[in-house]
């Protein structure tokens, strides 16, 4: 891809044998995220994309020991390394080091791509393209356990995307008593899909200032949308409530609040960030026990020759995609 | 007290048996804190003010059962109800119709005053002047507590006031590995008792986005100095770091800061507000134990008539004062 | 009730009008506890028992101030003091002062009583026979909240009676990936009602040591049933596993095991009791949005004058009770 | 090593080069461990022992990328895989494949050693003889980590080992307002060295049920004494306190205790153990800040010639040793 939204596909080389420490995998299916459409928009020069993969290992390199050819598997983007001094100490989800592919010549949208043997996760009994929202639910996961629900919170949820859809099952497992998902009214599809996986739904077009009867009524707010909505999000925290978020700003990132307030309500601003990646087995598993139901979640399928007519699709049709997945 | 730096002693009539609930206390000591001062220069009427508090049980109103006349006591400024649903929840910490003796006509720096029964508690085996400490350690205590240090953490602390100054033995007794004082070069005595109390100590006289060797450092920083701070104190922050902070701006309390920045980096903000007071047992037991010394923290006495003249030490004289009490 | 398990229905003498600090609240419905089935059997003396409380408050003593004549209430059996150190640091989870209404010669199988005002909570929107479950479902949230479940975590639940049948759904909120409910094959009903609330049920007739299936498969296991199972449920439980039980022996209480063994493989054993009582706000809020659904709980309902019936059936109908309550 | 109490110095084979994932390490020093006095009392074969190494790398095996020849080093003795469900969960302190070098034909009484990449930690700016308490340290930071001390807890520490003496300055670390260490009075060196680090001591020789002034004293109680001590060490908890031990018994580890009095209490039981081995940043971080003094744990110092010397120093003079480590 290039920006401004440009898309090819082409020949890359890759090395007759993985080179020790890495696989070399068979993608089956990898899923669009928001990251790519906004990339696609700031690329100066051609680059590989997509990172949410499913694939099956085809060749092992040197000293890779507990993989083996064949096995289905989803990708994390970067690691923990095992061996510095934040890994030693347990704290592998702060990990400095995280090897990953991203920035490789060779990313998810293609035939085949190696990757360090770090961030393969094998699974099985899923299909692979619900597999492939491993990646992203694992994403969704951070979120809710950075946000650290207790039992009988309630939850305000900004910006229905598929991270914030996947996110529902996991907070109402997590302690909240009530998700309020809230999104334009233009994401039919997403509002539906809420609404089906058990939160509530609040269509708001336009300021969420104006929306009195939402202040004040939440233990904890999370914001998938861009960072912008945060400072008037802050509004809908209860007395020592608690906003999460994830992802960047349309603009510069830069936000503005009111500093006394937030501290005369005790409020607390945490990110979150899924660097290193982390969760795939626990997400894997309720992705199979349909606790997350991957299928409710893909909305499009497409074929890898038509990954420009799939980004057009994700930038354009905001009433009818929730996620869409490229199959190679 | 009244705005511009005005202070004036009145005779003030107080019922002749406190009402029920109620109880009268005789003041022994009330210290000045950092929002007296502030208050003295903006309020605009007449205002009583004065509410770390330490005096003796005088009077006691109906059916107040778990007091007795001539116990000592120290006041929290505002307590937990005991009957919402955050009470009994377990949650009085964010308990939401908290009474206390804010904003009443008679305040601490008096010779007596009726509070609510629910704000008394008693002590022994201390001086007044250092019981009357147990306000604002409290507040030191809810900000370490809010901060959540675990063990290890390096912890840099922005504003050597009386409230950090009594965090520090808290914040080594709560896991910090370091605990790195930061104040300006003109606070000599406060960074010379931040020092004495196990903290290292820097003077930073400019910019702290200068300071490039302190950035990226600490797991956690505590900001008790005026929010205007909070933004470039978040560059000291290592990934996934925290920042707890107390206290309101000199200005609007307006912030501004790159939220992509915060979320590629893990961050978190947090802010810390002791209300309702609580912890008052806990810091008793450490002021008597000498895990919070006291007597290093009180650097001045002033009697109940000089009142003005230890305001205007608490203003003018950064060199020397650290805590000043005030006897009545 | 008297062992061996009479029981008598009297004229008890109240005083006109409660006295300071108390209330007088007329019983709606009281339901009937496992505990009261053993204290029937072993009470020496007539004794008056009763402690799952719905009823109105009819008549308040001088200093209650936030309660008022007809409003609905539940009944705490003990609650936090407010004053005593534990509850003035924040923790009035383990108040050691806590003021009740056990032991009082009239308790909830009665038409009215008398309270100290601490252990009133209003309710509405609920039936009172529904309401009256938040004392047992109380129980079910401190065993919740003291096994801290994490989220993805597989649960056993042994003994399935109505605390652990209203821990299912906190279970299922709580993180709980699966929660497996185990129990004799004879409580038929009740583990159809496990089944219904969203756990799988698997009935074991003869000891958990020859159930090596269910060995080392979960994060957690919550006992119910009486502490003799303890030792065998230990089991159950995968490295760094715990181990929540409620409830007493059926003999000595006694139990032993090998402690070699729960070192090398990290355990831990934590007792859930909830007093004072806490949480009423959160289980009502619970019961109210059907989270916890209070009429499949509720298997028999009695007029006062059978409890002895209602006793009995408790006693001798394991294949179809589920709570029985009795209305005043 | 040979039971019963028989050493011998051999020549052992060691390949020409480590094998791929492993490293040689020639040993500086390695330190004594009460395991070892009990391994040479039972082991019916030949066996190698000693698991607390510092030392150096002489030779790396293929692929192991992180290390490099001549790095000072300690030795995990078992440490995370990486890539289970647990470590990819982020759950990596509950690893149930780690690999490590227990039970190799040469231990850490040798010359030289081979090892697993992933259990070899750097370190520099300490003595090989302070570097070597890594491992033991360690331990006592996971038997910290496991007890969770909140700010101001009252803390029992009974058995006055090297892995209770490093406990010490870690409990004060995190939060521990009061740490009383308690061991026969026979340990006097032990003791000394606790009184040192900061603790209160008290000498028990009898049965710990008629120390009554004790009892119901501490919010937490950690035994590192053999776990017959376990059932008796309950009395000295307070109401919702927690029991966290380490170790096994002298016997058959069997334990008893009443269930009843553990449920009316609210008590906890935790298990420690170290496996896999974590935190050996954070504590070689500690002993060279000093947090953990090192040199006052060490008290004697051998060759490795006389080790069987240094054994029987370990068992016979309880009066004098506190650490003994001999050096290759």
């Amino acid at each position: 891809m290039r920006a401004p939204w440009q898309f090819e596909l082409r020949q890359m080389a890759l090395p007759d044998s993985p080179p020790a420490g890495e696989v070399l995998v068979r993608v089956d299916v990898c899923g669009i995220c928001g990251t790519d459409l906004s990339a696609a928009m700031k690329a100066k020069e051609w680059e590989s994309f997509g990172h949410e993969v499913a694939g099956v290992i085809e060749q092992i390199g040197p000293s890779v020991q507990h993989l083996a050819v064949g096995r289905k598997v989803v990708l994390e983007t970067s690691s923990f390394c095992g061996h510095c001094a934040l890994c030693r100490n347990g704290r592998v989800d702060l990990c400095n080091k995280a090897p990953g592919f991203w920035g490789r010549p060779v990313m998810g949208f293609s035939e085949r791509m190696l990757v360090p043997a770090c961030c393969v996760v094998p699974y099985e009994g899923l299909s692979a393209e619900v597999a492939s929202l491993a990646e992203p639910a694992g994403v969704s996961y951070d979120m809710v356990k950075t946000a650290a629900i207790a039992l009988g919170d309630r939850v305000a949820l900004i910006g229905p995307g598929p991270i914030a859809l996947m996110a529902i099952p996991l907070l109402l497992r997590s302690g909240a008593r009530q998700v309020v998902c809230i999104g334009h009214s233009h994401s039919g599809r997403r509002l539906e899909v809420a609404r089906a996986l058990g939160a509530e739904v609040v269509a708001v077009d336009g300021p969420l200032a104006e929306r009195k009867e939402l202040h004040r009524q939440f233990e904890h707010v999370l914001v998938t949308s861009p960072v912008d909505t945060v400072p008037s999000a802050l509004d809908l925290l209860a007395y020592g409530g608690e906003l999460t978020y994830i992802g960047i700003g349309t603009g510069s990132g830069m936000i503005s609040f009111d500093a006394n307030d937030f501290h005369f309500r005790k409020l607390q601003l945490r990110a979150s960030f899924a660097s290193p990646a982390l969760y795939f087995p626990a997400v894997l598993e309720m992705l199979k026990a349909g606790i997350i139901p991957g299928e409710r979640i893909i909305s499009h399928q497409f074929g890898l020759p038509d990954l420009a007519a799939a980004m057009h699709l994700c930038r354009d049709d905001k009433e009818h995609v929730v996620k869409v997945v490229v199959k190679s």
